[in-house]
């Protein structure tokens, strides 16, 4: 049994290894290879204890995550994620949970980068610039040779702190602009990612700085939450999703749908998209959004276990 | 964040500390001072991940455990048992899911002789020589001055190496008895513990046999699974379960208040028992029915954890 923390995690995969497991994860999805019963919750006051199991052929992976939205010190979040054999049902390891959903959170942005946005994408706008904005830049930088990162935050002051963190992980050969305004971000960007919590939209309603790009939406987790305003959907030709519960769980989609902005049969999940091998023709935007599953958890945890062994990283607990 | 195992584990408490736990469990089931939802159960093929987590003032508890039925060289049941702090969410522990579960196991046993058994009894009959049958054993060697063990096993060969297994545990000074039959086994005992996988009774249906004995049925945890025979249920004035569920739970339960051998308000939770402090006069044999539940573990988790910080036990994770 291994425990595998932040650092093993980051010498056993890379965001590139990450994002094929993510690709992996849809094949397992359109095949229908695996059990994911729905969360788990289990609540006491304001907390919450959120339970996330799931069994492939490959592993049984079960993520616990703790939501203590008061805490001011310590993070919100503190969570792990066992995985066992599927085979045996022995413990293989245990990882840290906060980061390797914010990894393979950033490799589910990846993904859709690598698949959807143009091969000479090279201008890339992130909007929120929180932990979740640093591994989808990275993401973003895997896949394609990005030449400017274009940076916005509602809390402007938030932004040097992250660019700094962000030159940690990719140097400095890739331009770092900090914007004042969301929509001289977005302006020459071809690729546009929000990573924000907010309930109301976060960028612009302006139909001309909306067209023709790839937006990859991670924020919006819940139906009362949005980041893309009304203008981008008719923008946007087509709409991907990771999984079919996005489209109850985001209100990116819930909202537009109950709206009649777009209807049902423009949304399409990756692993369909990916099986299809379709070269579909994007003349106009493309939305790509995400609320994530314990899918990809097991298969990630599961990669980063074996190169883990291969690597003789992380700590032997028994 | 603390990983124990088997050794920490025992290095952080004894088993009079486990049974004190459990004595306080009983506080907070009375007092419903919990959160504990239906256990989760994700099954593929033969094979199940059965989640189990519970929420009280103190703690956060989660069980995991996988459930294996066709292994042959490893055991069927692997599981851990991950501890948050239930002010911050912060993981504080993860622990051997299989020794905390057996030990606490045996520790509800401890805890039945502790408040049901004659304060003098000194005979003890063990059905059953597995591991749980073991830590039964040191429980009930614990709250009663035992001196004599009489031991009993469907396959007679097993009890040698279970003898050995306990002398190691409680040295030479008791009395051990190798059994070749079960009614000879519990002829003399005052206190019977039964800790087979049987679907049939595994004690004579002889009244004579069953009378003015404490029982603590700890096998049977399903409706199909049973230990005792119809006579005992004439012979006992008392029935005690660890909690509700059990009721339904435990064939032995289960079955008997179908066939009206007993009715409902014979059977009393230890909680509420505890709480009223009556001297219940007992006249006639005792039954205590246990199946477990997550609570116990949760409260058995904190308490090892917060020992083995007191005694530095442990490895440190983060």
């Amino acid at each position: 049994m291994l425990f595998l923390n932040e650092q093993d995690i980051r010498k056993a995969v890379s965001m590139k290894d990450m994002i094929d497991s993510i690709d992996k994860a849809y094949e397992l999805y359109e095949s229908k290879q695996f059990q994911m019963p729905t969360r788990m919750q289990v609540a006491k006051d304001s907390n919450t204890l959120i339970v996330m199991p799931c069994i492939t052929k490959e592993a049984i992976g079960t993520k616990l995550v703790t939501s203590f939205p008061e805490n001011t010190e310590l993070p919100t979040l503190h969570g792990l994620v066992v995985l066992n054999s599927s085979e045996t049902g022995e413990i293989k390891a245990i990882l840290d949970g906060s980061f390797i959903t914010g990894f393979r959170t950033g490799a589910i942005g990846g993904s859709a980068i690598r698949h959807l946005a143009k091969s000479d994408a090279s201008k890339l706008a992130v909007i929120g610039t929180g932990v979740q904005g640093l591994y989808q830049t990275l993401a973003a930088c895997t896949e394609r040779t990005i030449t400017d990162i274009f940076l916005y935050n509602r809390t402007y002051e938030k932004i040097s702190g992250f660019k700094q963190e962000l030159e940690k992980w990719i140097g400095d050969s890739i331009r770092i602009h900090t914007m004042k305004t969301v929509e001289s971000a977005i302006q020459d960007a071809e690729i546009v990612i929000t990573a924000t919590t907010s309930f109301t939209p976060v960028l612009p309603d302006e139909p001309k700085l909306l067209s023709n790009k790839l937006f990859v939406g991670i924020g919006s987790f819940q139906p009362a939450m949005r980041e893309f305003p009304e203008a981008l959907y008719a923008q946007s030709d087509h709409i991907y999703v990771d999984s079919e519960d996005a489209i109850k769980e985001s209100g990116d989609l819930a909202i537009p749908l109950e709206n009649k902005w777009i209807t049902r049969n423009t949304i399409q999940t990756m692993s369909s998209y990916l099986k299809s091998e379709q070269n579909t023709i994007h003349d106009k935007s493309i939305i790509f959004k995400s609320t994530g599953m314990a899918l990809f958890d097991v298969v990630a945890a599961d990669l980063i276990y074996e190169n883990a062994v291969q690597k003789g990283v992380g700590k032997k607990l028994i």
